[in-house]
């Protein structure tokens, strides 16, 4: 897939060691126009001091977003906050943009403090481009455990004009050894009405990052940031929405993908459901049931435990009117499983990739949501820690 | 421990091979005077035959619980229901008393008809005694993969008379292949009041039985049932209520010990919550999140997940205020990590048996939880039912 890159958005990263690895771990975007900007934040009432200081100045222009992995500076109090605000004075000085201007993004380890030095001599060493190159460091200084860069970027036109958006992310789960968080940075050299990209970020992260779930858990540090930095006629939200969810949902699947010892990818489809919101809760009952996804891992036709799963949401609903499919396959219907083929199905778990619809018959609302499944590697990965 | 049996219980059980092992699998408990019952049901939608029929006839005199283990008589339609009201005519006949004093219990594979004939010919080999060995007898009919039976009992005076009570349990966790279901049965020769056993019944399943999580999973079969078989006076709840809760806690230990996989049993004391309710929310959110549950498998003493976990309860509390202690050991306090021993800590999750504390010191309330962690095994016994 190409990279398309905005305009007057510039990028760099470099390696200061805050990782066990060699990889890139601190990195910088650069608006050299100021940018509008909105974002969605975790709601852990632990909240990560860059989120605390994310909060302060997402209202104003933006011309950075500074961002480390390997540490996530999370409970680590007023220090933290400190820390973070010596960066970003750095940063302004520097660039000579004021401190509020500046977005800062940590992910990595929870309780330790940033080596505020350390960071700011990396931050002097990059050199910011506007190279596939750049961007492809970028999105590698942003990695824990994550097993690849997630990079998606469209291109469309608007009144004869051309026009990039360009999304980052990283991975989802709490990784190892205390690796946090899911963070993504979606940049758009479209001039867009800050009212509508508010509507527009909360409505597309509803239909990617929060129609994903890995382990269940939320982080301190969970960060969606938009920014727009275009000077053009403003596209209307009818025109860059489509692109926005397509890129928000495209990294959202590359998560899950990478999800901690995923072997599959599990998509599950609500159908005809009486509302959007028990609708998707029930997917979440699902792809949040250990039983189901250890069930995938093992590749097991295991329809009792998603019916279980299903029938477990205390909301109202018909289960009576419930159909159960796996892949092209019905295997449950008015209450009793089917007659169905279970070598055919056995095989159809085979795949990498697995689809699961609840057809409610209830209503018209519907939902997707993804997930891997529970292996022996998530329990390695997350019990190995110290040993 | 002694086994105490109320007076007029009678107990038996005998082996059809519903299971492929060659225990007992059908089991019977009959109260030759006619007995009070109250239960608590799954609120599962897709309830099970036997449960349906339990609460049809909850509120009659009940002289019969028919159990089976091996098959849970769910999703089965209306001929899962007819099958269970055969078995129930051939015990009503046999034994000359009501179809509706008998309450039916099944758990096992979800989706396959019980074979009633063979069932039938269970019961009728059935003796039924008061001996100690009766008791155990049924205990073990109504095992799945448990890996032990589980018995509690206690035994106390009220003006001048002596009373037993007896509790049944077996394991929670929807277990391989396909199993599902907690099961309870409490029986006692103390006269109780009905509506005060309504209201002991619900409390206590509240801090036990609900007070427990192995996977965060409910089934289609889950069933507490109590029953009361006495003719002397009336024993006040206030003097009941402690064993009744004793016996059930006890009981839900023993399922949390038996969880799948489990190699540690966890309690997690909430302490000075706002409320009741919080303490309990917040107590299971560390309970079932994975991520603490692989890290005590890992015996690391991961306090960021349990922040984590606590921070991501949507209610309204001051993080600024909770501590964290994992053993005696304070791990976290004023949102920063203390410097703690970790060595002494790792040496105290070596332990079979650890307690988490997290003292909100903002209100009175407070909860307690049992859970396990999560294993390699969890994973090996909910994904190789096929393989």
């Amino acid at each position: 897939m190409p990279i398309h890159i905005p305009e007057n958005f510039f990028f760099g990263a470099s390696s200061v060691k805050l990782k066990n690895w060699n990889k890139e771990d601190v990195g910088v975007i650069f608006s050299k126009t100021p940018a509008k900007a909105v974002g969605v934040f975790t709601t852990n009432k632990f909240l990560a001091a860059p989120v605390i200081v994310d909060k302060r100045n997402i209202n104003n222009h933006i011309h950075f977003i500074i961002a480390n992995s390997g540490i996530a500076n999370a409970c680590t109090g007023e220090k933290g906050i400190e820390d973070t605000y010596k960066i970003i004075k750095y940063v302004a000085d520097k660039y000579k943009v004021s401190e509020k201007s500046i977005l800062p993004s940590s992910t990595g380890i929870i309780g330790k403090r940033l080596p505020v030095e350390k960071i700011i001599k990396g931050i002097d060493n990059i050199k910011l481009g506007s190279s596939i190159e750049s961007v492809k460091s970028f999105a590698r200084s942003i990695m824990t455990t994550d097993t690849f860069p997630k990079i998606a970027s469209k291109r469309f036109s608007y009144r004869g004009k051309k026009y990039s958006i360009l999304g980052f992310a990283k991975g989802a789960g709490m990784i190892y050894p205390n690796m946090a968080t899911m963070l993504s940075f979606i940049l758009t050299d479209a001039n867009l009405k800050k009212d509508e990209m508010r509507k527009m970020l909360k409505r597309s992260v509803e239909k990617s990052f929060n129609s994903i779930t890995v382990d269940g858990d939320m982080s301190t540090n969970d960060t969606v940031i938009l920014l727009s930095n275009g000077k053009n006629e403003c596209v209307p939200s009818r025109i860059f929405y489509k692109y926005l969810e397509e890129i928000m949902i495209e990294l959202a699947k590359m998560i899950v993908k990478d999800g901690e010892g995923a072997t599959k990818f599990i998509t599950i489809n609500i159908l005809n459901a009486p509302s959007k919101r028990l609708a998707k809760e029930i997917a979440m009952k699902v792809a949040n049931s250990n039983l189901f996804k250890t069930a995938m891992f093992g590749e097991d036709a295991n329809w009792g435990r998603i019916v279980s799963a299903i029938g477990s949401h205390k909301g109202k609903f018909y289960p009576e009117k419930i159909e159960l499919f796996i892949g092209p396959y019905k295997l449950f219907q008015n209450m009793v499983p089917l007659n169905f083929d279970e070598k055919q199905v056995s095989k159809y778990l085979k795949n990498k990739e697995i689809e699961i619809t609840i057809d409610m018959h209830q209503g018209k609302s519907k939902s997707t949501v993804w997930t891997c499944d529970l292996s022996y590697d998530y329990v390695k990965i997350n019990a190995d820690y110290r040993t």
